[in-house]
């Protein structure tokens, strides 16, 4: 069994990741913590576990986490890099679900997150963890940096076209939509149901943090940089993601319907949808799966629907296949869940 | 007082219609029709308006429609066309919230509405009724083509920069949300609450009736043809459009906020929000007013954002602003109510 | 022209009371207050309040108060109290949307709000605003105690069988629900979208600060105590309050129907529906109306179904209802919107 | 293997039982029927299939459902009554999701659904599946009745009080809300998201068929007739029930909570929550588990909460939790699913 730690898990990642790593069948979850709810229930936090744990939360300590195989941060943003050094130290491997290893450029990373990073070093050794993008890479990793919710839904959609040269890489446009729970747990004015249910509005119009890591990945993809344009939304349901792509054929012969099942022909966790579909996000919910439709408005232009569950396959689903994968295991193994309809 | 009918009144733009019309000073409400529940009242189909009318619905006889000062129709595509020129031969006005006389090219419309016209000589003379662009027209108008929800929001957005050729024409994208009123009142089980709520997904991302509409407005803003990418979306939400608008600016020292202010200054139905504005669908909700907010992502882009309610600035508010042009009342007229937050 | 100050109008029922004052013909808002934001635009915490007006939320000044006719208290449970006496003393009048003033027994309150009530001789003086129980003395009343949300649904539907002692008031049931807005406008994990959307719960079971208003305005009616078992329910929903009332008739020849239609014949805003109706929620958003039908499953029971918008009949437009009735004014002004459906 | 058929399996419960035993170990399913689509393919009607089966809906065929060890009527309310002889004849043995068989009082369930009976006799055989009540003679059963959605929750709600006899049967309430799904999936009117979210209404308020379904599984357990209000509620959610529960205690001095506990303490599917709980339908969704939390108001009076998905503990999970038992399974093989939340 792996022994699995877990820090920062009051948050619905950390929520997510207990849902999973609780019925998977090769691990043993040892330590969950939360510095502000250390001697809770888990299932205080979360009612859904009730009879499934007695777990606990606990301070998080670090020599309880480098007992651990490997250890999960479902932390905000400048937490796990605190504490990854010393866990990697003890030969512990670690699955960071925040943003602190996402970007190479470490200054990059300093503007749009506001913080000096502390350990720049291990971020030129960190994997980026989308597995159908690094395989192999993160089988061997000690440090796997897990993408960020848009960033997977939009680099899945736009990689085959991408990798290819086959669109005008100056300007593609990424209109996503996320629901609610992307905002965290944390109370606010603006997620709460009175203030954005029957409701519908964009965010983040002029700049988001998700936007370098995106290009990130598709310069990396494409082997130049790319320009676009990336705007996300707020859709007043609890989970879900939809990315619509839009983007110039440079060859208007090309056969993208064919290219996408190709491209995604071995993967387990996507799913490309016959010609003429509109995946909705509701067939994705609590599963690890991303269902990804082509369409072609006219012969010069491509649209890509993706859709994917903003904490599964966008955060908890995908760390768990990073952890499948660096142990060795089948990438498929705890993640079999059919989504509930309706 | 102006005398009123309005056919096919059983569905979400006939309701609008008599909600805003029974509470308007200067209009009288004298017949409303629907074939199929003719006999019925219409507090069984809105329940909004118990103790506010003792109206029936009747059969849409032409007699009692040619005593009207004007009539709407609020009927499905292709069932005005029928009716419109008798009742313009017998000097009734007529405003049609349906598409039978947007399209200035009768067969690009027969294409899309899968229709033969059977008045083509009327789709001529019809003006298309949106006031921000044809205001003095519309006031001397015997027939109004009331535009579409999607292509009020996507050409008030639009607009300014079209009418000015500060953008490139050929890379516009309009990225359209809607709630699923806009799906009409006929119970289908794509509008059923437990097939669309929790989820999302587009629609009609290789086609949709609107699009000929859009670029027919934006064409003859910019004086040339547009090429553009419109997909709609389908929000788990009663009402509302959210267009997301993008596009390339040939000028990047533009003022591109001062622009639209400008442009605006005047119309008492478009709201220019301050720089960094997200607008939210539910500030519009029940009332007639578009808001509008621009950003600049980067020099050589511009994003806009703008939301309507899809049934009255999109539908039913617009007719009846439409109607006060018309008859020469001010063009606020019964269009005042504040939107109910939360 | 009523001169008008709202203190502490932040809140979701200071932003109704705002809504509907505007629009008001007869009052002048010239102060509202928020401790807490100062400063700030009115549109800042509105935004459906853009182009309306441009007041901004001032510090609660004693002397900005008393220069208004009547003053709104829109102010969390306990604040109220340490003012009133001042204004009054003053010669302004005052309603208090919070419960600072709805129980006679000033032991009882302090026992289900916890504190100290500062003014125990004022509760006595208090007139509870329920116009269709206390009409006269709202007219003539300095300090007017408006009911809670719960209370005046739970009243009203109630009323008619209590009043004449048709029901065995040992054995009644109050089965309750709200939506979200009842739970106020601070962030709390609780009224979260992601928290409580696609849900429904219960809560205080055990025990509600509604409970005792309610007895009281029962036993009042009655001439003697009433047993009543209240549950509210947390309906994933903005607004609306729906009460599900059970009671044993104890006469079962009893015209129910007629005797709710005869009781509330003259009032403005209680629609008594045909027989076999099921009120909405929705007929009833944003208007101060409310809406009753009566069952009898069989000779013995009786079921009562209420409707209101806990925000308007429940909370402002019942404020303004009051207000209305205290200047002499028709107690419908200001108070005539028709429900937006869908 | 057990072999399994599938009559009628378009609808919502047909899925659920699909989604279910697709991922049983111990099944294969044969046959799935659907008299209006035969031919088309499992995953166009439940697009959360995709990826899982092959299998394409069939004529309901009786030579191919006695093949069959094991037949599931997901079909309207008397249909089940034309195929079930046939089957039990051939050897097969049959679980009806629909209310054909519930009912002992063949004249009472003409009364409540308007059908003669076209097979009485089998209604003595058949066996009432509430496996908290009936579990031994389930295990034997040729011929199961699955309970209503409704009468599961009010009946575990109820029985350890009615049992013993603890409470006044003379007075019982149940108050019962339900997601849009228990409405089936044929699109109606008063089930698009146009017409019922952002609202809430009672059903069905002067009498509703789960009412003697559930009286009668009360008598048998008090062995006495019993008096039950039961309103039923539409919230505007997907899934869940949430049953309330009152009535008058006998004996002031029973430990409700203690009482509960013990009742339940061997059931894998019901849990009984710790004092002062209130159970949330978001925590059951898509799992076979009825939560209960029970409240004291005063001494005199209890008050039960329940919460249910109407389709699986409802419906379609009481249905494998039958299988199992029938074919000598443990009752939770193939029920093990964590619920997913937020």
């Amino acid at each position: 069994m792996i022994s699995i730690g877990i820090v920062g898990a009051t948050g619905y990642t950390g929520g997510e990741l207990l849902r999973l790593l609780l019925r998977h069948p090769r691990v043993e979850i040892a330590t969950v913590t939360s510095r502000g709810h250390a001697g809770a229930a888990l299932t205080d936090w979360f009612p859904n576990l009730r009879g499934e744990t007695d777990l606990c939360f606990s301070e998080p300590e670090l020599e309880d986490l480098v007992k651990c195989d490997l250890v999960f941060f479902a932390t905000p943003n400048g937490t796990a890099m605190h504490m990854v050094p010393q866990l990697l130290d003890a030969g512990t491997r670690v699955i960071d679900l925040g943003a602190d290893f996402r970007l190479k450029d470490v200054h990059l990373w300093s503007q749009w997150y506001g913080l000096e990073h502390t350990c720049p070093e291990l971020v030129e050794e960190a994997v980026y963890g989308l597995p159908e993008v690094n395989r192999q890479v993160i089988r061997a990793a000690r440090l796997v940096a897990n993408p960020g919710c848009y960033p997977t839904a939009v680099q899945l959609g736009f990689l085959p076209l991408v990798e290819l040269g086959l669109v005008d890489l100056d300007h593609l446009v990424a209109d996503a939509k996320s629901g609610v729970s992307g905002a965290g747990r944390q109370p606010k004015q603006n997620t709460m149901l009175t203030e954005v249910a029957e409701s519908f509005r964009a965010y983040g119009a002029s700049g988001h943090r998700h936007l370098p890591e995106i290009q990130q990945g598709l310069a990396r993809a494409a082997g130049r940089p790319v320009e676009l344009m990336f705007v996300p939304h707020l859709v007043p349901i609890i989970r879900g993601i939809h990315a619509t792509l839009y983007a110039r054929l440079l060859d208007s012969e090309v056969d993208v319907q064919a290219l996408y099942e190709q491209r995604f022909r071995n993967e387990a966790f996507v799913d490309v949808m016959p010609p003429g579909s509109h995946p909705e996000t509701r067939t994705v919910r609590g599963i690890n799966v991303c269902r990804i439709a082509v369409h072609r408005p006219d012969s010069g232009r491509v649209v890509v629907l993706v859709v994917e569950d903003n904490l599964v396959k966008g955060a908890a689903g995908q760390a768990v296949q990073n952890m499948n994968l660096m142990f060795g295991l089948n990438e498929r193994v705890g993640l079999t869940d059919i989504a509930v309809i309706p």
